[in-house]
């Protein structure tokens, strides 16, 4: 009988890792975007609503699993929360994507490519985490990793506002980069969120 | 015994349908509001206010069911989340009507139209989901629609930043229509956010 | 063995009981940072860090002693949520004082005085409400209050929009206090979703 409920219980390990990889894929566009010539955004964006679609797919699938499954490896709404969470990254990703295309900024700020870079790390700790939710063991580190690199992020945020309202740039030039910076930074805070509910999730469970 | 339970039960869906048929009434004095000549806009201020108040009175009642209630339909910590949920879609569409009132805009952007004809169609599918909350059967075709909805808004309050920062408009005005737009955006999410607790309890209670 | 349970349980509502008092001590700092000439900032901010640090300890010791207990007081999940939310409240307090050291404006309109009289209200009902988790009685007052206060507290900062909206100041130094009392009206809210989070640990508990 145990044996039998094991394919269950895996197949939302399986799935939270697919969630996982494809945020992980899906920074890398993002990557590739903010480095990008003006000319090549569009194809980009094109890739990263792939991407934000192929997200969907994943919350959905997970999802379906819960309605088809009797027996869960953990709580039901737990399951849910994550599945909906995972989904939230992205779609801070897209929009940032979907802004900078709709307002095509000639260049974005040095800190936009920073912010990039933690959310990258950030995606690569949280794809790696997800497997482990088998176990709930060794994830410590992942959650504490997530925390110092939001607080990183929020520095970089900071320091982002501040050459926008140094005088510069005209006030509407301000408005739309902190539009892309905010979306930026509101995915550094999924991301954290993503952990506080593996974190309250292992905490329930311990 | 159960008999006796049933009345009980009732109670919390009649409870949220008041909720439900309040929020698509205040969308009713949004919509009004946001095609009204810029004299009229007071009164319907109040009568926005009017139903944030009998938002806040529901929103009671039902905690106040809960505190009287030994046995509940579903989680008592997911009535109480659905309440307060629910109330957050009418403080955001009051909020906007206030601020409209204080910066008292000539006119709104074509785009604001669009925004409260999405918030409507929301209302109506939650008001009409509500009573469904018995038997939480029947309820997939409400969450779809509404994370349907909210990415169409998503799309809409995007074009309006557009708009918005197209440069024909001063700076200071775009910053305040955008306070309004941002409201009516958040009462978008607001929706879903309803139709994410609603859809967790089904996945937790199926 | 009834009397071995007790001091896990109190040792709870002691950490806190001392989250609450540290969140009030921070507030005490908020309030001299916005009296203060723009020399004494800089002194005043990092004595705010130091808050904030003392608010993360806090935190962490919250949730190892959820890693060592088996028996809690109340749910495990509701326990780390509230002591992430009363995280929160720090938080924004902490970035509102980072934010206008780093943009360092002559002055702050007198509005702030009165978001923060209201955030130390917040504050004092919160700290004192932290110890009666024990009993989860005479709390209705507090989220009550709070809920009253969150209220006055919107309504102070739509004044305050709409005084930096009057076309007195330039866009960017708009913008610049509008991030600052944005972090403030966001440490108003996170007052409130600790109040929800007691107030639904309360209507679960009872």
């Amino acid at each position: 009988m145990r044996l039998r409920l094991k394919p269950r219980d895996t197949r939302f390990f399986d799935l939270f890792s697919v969630a996982g990889t494809n945020i992980a894929s899906a920074v890398e566009v993002l990557r590739e975007f903010v480095a990008a010539p003006t000319e090549a955004r569009a194809d980009l964006a094109k890739r990263m609503h792939d991407a934000e679609h192929a997200g969907d797919d994943a919350t959905h699938d997970i999802i379906e699993q819960l309605d088809r499954s009797f027996i869960t490896p953990f709580d039901r709404e737990d399951i849910y929360r994550l599945a909906v969470r995972l989904d939230d990254v992205i779609d801070y990703m897209d929009a940032a994507v979907d802004l900078a295309t709709l307002y095509d900024p000639e260049a974005l700020p040095d800190g936009v490519g920073r912010q990039v870079e933690l959310l990258e790390e950030m995606a690569k700790l949280t794809a790696s985490a997800m497997p482990r939710l088998a176990t709930l063991r060794h994830l410590t580190d992942y959650w504490v990793k997530i925390n110092e690199l939001e607080n990183e992020a929020d520095q970089v945020y900071r320091r982002l506002l501040t050459y926008l309202f140094s005088g510069e740039l005209e006030p509407l030039t301000v408005m739309k980069l902190k539009e892309i910076i905010d979306q930026l930074e509101s995915a550094a805070d999924a991301f954290e969120h993503v952990a506080d509910v593996v974190h309250s999730i292992a905490v329930k469970e311990s």
